[in-house]
């Protein structure tokens, strides 16, 4: 096992009827500024239960915030919040909301140009405005994390950030909110939290047994539950095991004293900066192909994965892993997130300007050896048309 | 799955070197109080490590906590404390360390007579002096949660108390400290840990599925490194399992939405309180008896434990149940924890006092179901004579 720390002191309320727990989780005193997105939340409910559970403190809202957050949308409210104070942001959405909460409460003050904060990761961000969340979407694990990732649309960047003073401090997860997500948001959401187990799991062994325990406790969970959740939406124990198991995928827990590859994510990153695809649609993309690439490299864990995720105890080792991979890009497709390029229209001419990207943004040495130069990220790519 | 909060804030920093990062934990103008046992601390050279971290801080110390730390030592560093200004307490011991501790940190300016804080189980506290630790038995858990339990030997008593105000800010948990660990203590805290994780686990079905196979994967891993790090104290992953396990088995996370027992540790305080056995042995001697005796309401959580911890797929239910309670004891004597009274020098003479204390303690309801009485916890004690 590797040396690690982890601080989780996100507090989670979890459960049915919770978002009236809200009243209790913000200072009385606090001037709010709720954040949210399309405005689905204003259709289904969940904005009257937040204004009712609110109902005795100070609030404005701020809405339009899109899927892959745009620094562009983000810094309008950046400039409504410089113009009448606020001390503290609500974010009432999917990762998308949240992610672009993180970057507006840190920006606020931030003494320099903000699009600062993506070019050093973060690194230079002293304070931020305490938020919190409700969430809405179960898959990117952003409510109880301090990262975020936001896009310039006018230069086709997608970039990320960390910093301690964006972790959220609570994050409401009511279960039931998720009943009404369009079929393709739970599928997405889904692929995103199991694609994030993998990257914190799918590399080479520590012999850390309980990381390992947990990432494939929480793959072999969304491998039953998801497909349920489209066939049933409103099955509460479903919703709540997806929930909990996208929010655990990405708080530090599984990975922590473990290596970790995201090269999946970075590859997928560019595809959505340049053709706009869904964030769980780039990884159903590049995640089979990848695994496919690394075959050597990952082989002790991918036979790990085949056996104890998969139930594959047949065959030769190579056999067994290929039967893994094949599995993995299986239940995307019966997820509804198809797995090839072509399946979005795009084809092999694209792959040029991709690895451009990935250059310019100075990814020569991906995944957990730093082995995926932009030669086989370029393979990678080929292998996923 | 039932709905929860969870909260776990105590910042972890775990792995081999890890103690020098106290300099970077406590505030560096904080006069501290270092908090200590029996002393072993100053033979293996943890609190040279401890002294090296801290030379540019302000420290005193207090040595004498007991394995079931007592009211009547603890309130000793109470007047120290009220004596003579302390900002910041470090346990540096194990969970009887930790919990003397947390009392401290809670009775040092409590307004009235500090037994109340057991008496009342923390309802009561406000307010602590903040606390952080430097592990060195992994066992208790107490390193990442806010709950503590204090014997008061003048009376014959154990009681726990929770509060927010206990929590630690931080645990160093450094697996090499624990090379030098006694083999008594080693497989004591391997049988509190697995204990902690069954009181959260065999209860009834919630359809709790992550929560499920976290609490496996720590069972599981505890049956694993449990007996080799008696054979073999000095083999690190081993031991970064084990204390890994131990922390993770009662921070709350596998306890969160689902029902919970705890009546072995209840029936094992009384076991502790008039005899003076090890925690760790109560639990032991308690467990298998009491599963026997609940084996119908337990009865769905049995079969599933059979089958996904001790890989029991052959027979009648009644045999895999019979045969997963008979792997748990074997599992006790393998790591030197006997399972019997008589192997204490107890014999059925002293059932009526725990019984009596029990009584008066109030615990005529316990386990997840409130249904074990008085009477069916004499059958328990009984059965394990």
């Amino acid at each position: 096992m590797q040396n690690f720390t982890l601080h989780t002191p996100t507090k989670v309320v979890f459960g049915a009827g919770q978002i009236a727990e809200l009243a209790n989780q913000i200072p009385a005193d606090a001037r709010v500024l709720i954040t949210y997105g399309g405005g689905s939340v204003k259709k289904n409910g969940v904005m009257d239960q937040v204004h009712q559970a609110l109902k005795n403190h100070q609030f404005e809202e701020f809405g339009g915030i899109e899927p892959n957050p745009s620094y562009e949308t983000l810094m309008k409210a950046v400039e409504m919040i410089r113009a009448s104070h606020f001390d503290f942001l609500l974010a009432v959405g999917g990762g998308s909301v949240l992610d672009g909460t993180k970057f507006i409460a840190a920006a606020v003050n931030y003494p320099e140009d903000p699009w600062q904060i993506l070019e050093t990761t973060g690194s230079k961000i002293t304070q931020a405005i305490p938020m919190g969340s409700v969430l809405t979407l179960p898959a990117t694990g952003s409510e109880t994390n301090n990262g975020a990732v936001v896009s310039r649309r006018s230069t086709g960047d997608k970039r990320h950030f960390f910093s301690p003073f964006v972790q959220p401090l609570f994050a409401i997860l009511d279960p039931v909110v998720t009943y009404t997500l369009p079929q393709r948001q739970v599928a997405n959401g889904v692929v995103d939290a199991f694609v994030h187990t993998i990257e914190q799991y799918l590399t080479y062994p520590v012999n850390a047994k309980v990381q390992d325990r947990f990432a494939e406790g929480l793959l072999l969970t969304l491998i039953e539950e998801g497909p349920k959740a489209l066939e049933n939406p409103e099955d509460y124990d479903v919703r709540a095991n997806i929930m909990w198991s996208a929010t655990m995928a990405l708080n530090g827990l599984i990975g922590a004293g473990v290596p970790q590859d995201w090269a999946t994510h970075m590859l997928g990153h560019e595809l959505t900066a340049l053709h706009g695809l869904d964030h769980a649609q780039t990884l159903a993309i590049v995640l089979p192909s990848l695994l496919e690439a690394k075959k050597e490299q990952k082989r002790a864990k991918l036979l790990q994965y085949a056996e104890r995720v998969w139930n594959l105890h047949a065959g030769s080792e190579d056999q067994r892993i290929d039967a893994a991979i094949a599995a993995t890009r299986d239940f995307f497709e019966r997820m509804g997130v198809p797995t090839h390029l072509s399946d979005y229209g795009l084809d092999g001419s694209t792959i040029p300007s991709l690895i451009n990207k990935l250059d310019e943004h100075g990814y020569h040495h991906l995944g957990e050896h730093g082995d995926i130069t932009l030669e086989e990220s370029k393979r990678i790519y080929e292998a996923a048309i």
